[in-house]
């Protein structure tokens, strides 16, 4: 198997750092991955690997059988995904905005050039959610999905809870490295709107048009709603919920009281969590970190070796 | 792919009947999974299937390529396992007592025989455990693993904290169908010892002889056990753990008071839980209804699913 890494951040070199690290101990599973080019426009020394600084250079090696794309957002990685997709190339992403946006297109393109898909690393973090839902559960008729799929949020509601307001909880994230300088996709709830959508798309194979979800984040919330919220026994967090009532499939982001007795309750701080509900399983939830170089890269890992077994 | 069922119980019924209702619907995942003989010791009437009672008539047919033991224990289950793996026959397999007891011979054998082995269904019934394991978190170096993995003895747990002595709880287990006439296993933990010897092994490498390991169930419990810890903030549960010092694998079973900011103390009823410590991906916990005819059988066609993909 033979990669090309396009984007270096902290999830890629955590994934170089794995591959590398970890070849003789788990050889059977990534033992004859080959990375043949990396792509950085930042010149990262990085010695032993073939690097540049043109992303062309990766998607026009003919040797190359899988593209890792680590970049982000719809700019780049979306040119990159697609040329990447026509060249019969496998494609890895941990990109959720790209594919909650355009997935429709991506997937298909993955189809009718016989080529996989995987992107496992784009919601939960090191969870594995996307495989257990597509090679797992796929026999259910979902009747709900919910998550909590946002660490900078739910951090900041813990915070929030433990007596901080909105302002200071978020000043208290960007220090911590839990927010970005403009956090708008995480508070503005639109960063769980995407990981939603994809899951959604999963579990009933309709991706829905990212317009059309109902959207609201925590930047509305005081600590004064939290106390309330507290007072009751109730803990908000930053759900998006989706289910499909046999016509239409509904999808939305809020914050929303939970009670103590649920699970989602004490997933606090950075963690995520998802549950699913089956027609055939019954509830099923999965907990663990939402992000993190190493969590992710972890799932990076995991889709490339998916793509080695044939899945 | 061509199958053969032996054993047709509650998991068996539910098994053909999530593959021939969901057919259509699933045609990418099982549309072309036929279903060649069926073996069972009663004469159960199942138009349209091919049925016997002797399963040498499955093992013996050249057309079959996947056997599926739905049986239980280590007797029968045993010889016709060995026989399904030596036949060049991949094996799927609920049976956890098989694997926690022979594991170790089964698993040379099939790799000896290069067919695969597929056990999805052995611990937390319908929740995906076993492959999000082997093919998501298979780069952590993992510190530690613990699980509800009975749920027999967790609902007990729950009605001993509700006022129930233990008699009055194992009782009413029964009437409700969550204990066998025989509790035995599912009491004194030996249920709970296969279940996290089966993970350790995943996690590990080990299969642990079996009789190596330490096993206190809940049967010497009392309900003023349950209710100290209550009056503490904590409940009892039994937890199977297993860690890995970098010399020995240790494996044990016994009632652990849980704190009430974990999330195993919410695990109530006959729910399970496996919770997997790794290096790379933090705590990862995994949620969901641990027995149950469908909820089994869901985990039984995930793993034909996936010889099907080649994993």
């Amino acid at each position: 198997m033979k990669l090309g890494i396009i984007g270096l951040g902290t999830v890629g070199i955590n994934v170089l750092k794995i591959l590398s690290g970890e070849k003789d101990r788990k050889n059977k599973e990534i033992g004859d991955i080959e990375i043949l080019k990396i792509c950085d426009l930042q010149n990262i020394d990085l010695s032993g690997y073939d690097f540049t600084d043109d992303y062309r250079e990766v998607l026009n090696d003919p040797r190359i059988d899988t593209v890792v794309e680590l970049i982000g957002g719809v700019g780049a990685a979306y040119e990159i995904s697609k040329s990447t997709l026509n060249s019969k190339k496998n494609l890895v992403t941990a990109n959720k905005h790209l594919l909650a946006v355009h997935g429709k297109e991506l997937f298909s393109l993955a189809e009718k050039n016989q080529v996989k898909l995987q992107y496992e690393a784009s919601v939960g973090g090191g969870i594995p959610v996307i495989s257990p839902i597509k090679e797992n559960l796929f026999v259910n008729n979902f009747k709900n999905i919910r998550g909590i799929l946002n660490g900078t949020c739910n951090y900041m509601l813990m915070k929030m809870e433990e007596g901080l307001t909105y302002s200071e909880a978020l000043e208290d994230a960007k220090l911590k490295g839990y927010a970005e300088a403009d956090p708008t996709f995480d508070i503005k709830g639109i960063d769980t709107a995407h990981k939603i959508s994809i899951l959604a798309h999963l579990a009933w194979g309709e991706l829905k048009e990212f317009s059309e979800i109902s959207i609201v984040g925590i930047d509305k919330l005081t600590k004064d709603d939290v106390e309330a919220a507290k007072s009751q026994g109730l803990r908000y967090k930053l759900l998006g919920e989706a289910n499909f009532d046999g016509k239409e499939l509904n999808i939305r982001v809020a914050p929303v009281a939970v009670k103590k007795d649920e699970l989602l309750y004490n997933v606090n701080g950075v963690y995520n969590a998802v549950e699913l509900d089956g027609n055939y399983t019954g509830k099923t939830i999965f907990y663990g970190e939402g992000a993190g170089g190493d969590a992710t890269a972890a799932a990076v890992i995991s889709d490339i070796y998916k793509i080695k077994l044939g899945g």
